[in-house]
């Protein structure tokens, strides 16, 4: 079924966010944890979480422009820590639910359920319940003009993720870690791994790599 | 098991690229297909796409710096348009392949055994095999300064997708889609739905929608 972008342009505004959400395919289910300058917890469902790179340890995600989250974005300009926490099968209707539009001086962890953890390196706070939890450092906002969102990035100061997971190259099974990929705005999925493929070489097709 | 920053940054390069990958959990298995100005088709495998805005179609993806990868933003530069070709099961091998360093005047879809295909709009590159494809015209490239990375933006043209995995609302259902995802950097999952939740608000969990 084609589309062209005049046939996407004449769709109603829920029918084109659910497929243009739809066509980066899956992406990551992350809970985005902050503090307000005031103490209180702050909990946001993202699933823009993107790779900037490993050394340093970068990773942004896209804020948009007008939305619940700006808590998030505040929290994280005045404090200068968040976190991010992977979305497992036992808490995505509770990750979801901290999407909605709670009231500044509300928790969304308590709204919704979930608990805080902390550490000694600062004082964003983690979900207790996600089994991978890391700790971030706020580097820069990019704006992006041509809509107004922006690119935030934060160099990555601690992780707890689950040892059983772990291979021997520093390969994080996220399958056995539990966690969820989103798909378009409201799609949660369970992931099972196919195969783990060898680096790439023009000689031959890929191999496929052993282990977790 | 807990990591400071310290520990990361005492991580073999390796290792470490493998760790970091792994955090921002499952990402989009993407095919960029581009064309040199010599008419040379180019394919890569990407796996930072990212969702930049739906009104106007907006998507992106991350570009390191020093990578054979160079020829698809060469490419995009040059021409102006490129093309995202969601990876399913069927061809995840030669998907993977195509990150090989092939030579500049290598075809990678010969290369690895995928055909192209075209459309009337412009001249980049689809992968026939691909069940989403997704045609995009450039609109900018942003510099990352904090580690010479920048994030690449188009926005959509023209789109085809498989009609059997489209909901009443627009929402894809890629299981249905056959789109597979990537866990860190070789790591190719397949994903089964667990449900779509509601537009969530405060006074309740939200509940499952029905449908695809």
């Amino acid at each position: 079924m084609k589309l062209t972008r005049s046939d996407i342009d004449g769709l109603n505004k829920r029918y084109r966010a659910h497929l243009i959400n739809s066509l980066s395919g899956f992406k990551s289910a992350t809970l985005i944890g902050t503090r307000s300058k005031d103490g209180c917890d702050n909990l946001g469902v993202f699933n823009s979480i993107v790779h900037i790179g490993a050394n340093p340890p970068l990773l942004g995600f896209i804020m948009r422009p007008h939305t619940v989250e700006r808590h998030t974005l505040e929290n994280i300009l005045n404090t200068g820590y968040f976190t991010f926490n992977h979305i497992t099968a036992g808490i995505y209707k509770q990750a979801h639910w901290s999407s909605a539009k709670f009231d500044r001086a509300v928790s969304e962890f308590e709204a919704v359920g979930l608990s805080t953890a902390f550490s000694d390196v600062h004082d964003a706070p983690y979900v207790e319940e996600s089994s991978v939890k890391i700790g971030l450092r706020f580097k820069q906002q990019i704006p992006i003009s041509l809509n107004q969102t922006s690119l935030i990035i934060g160099e990555v100061i601690e992780i707890d993720i689950p040892e059983i997971a772990l291979s021997d190259d520093g390969y994080l099974n996220l399958d056995q870690a539990g966690t969820l990929a989103i798909g378009a705005l409201d799609g949660y999925y369970k992931s099972t791994k196919i195969a783990r493929l060898a680096y790439a070489r023009t000689e031959e097709l890929p191999k496929e790599i052993d282990g977790n």
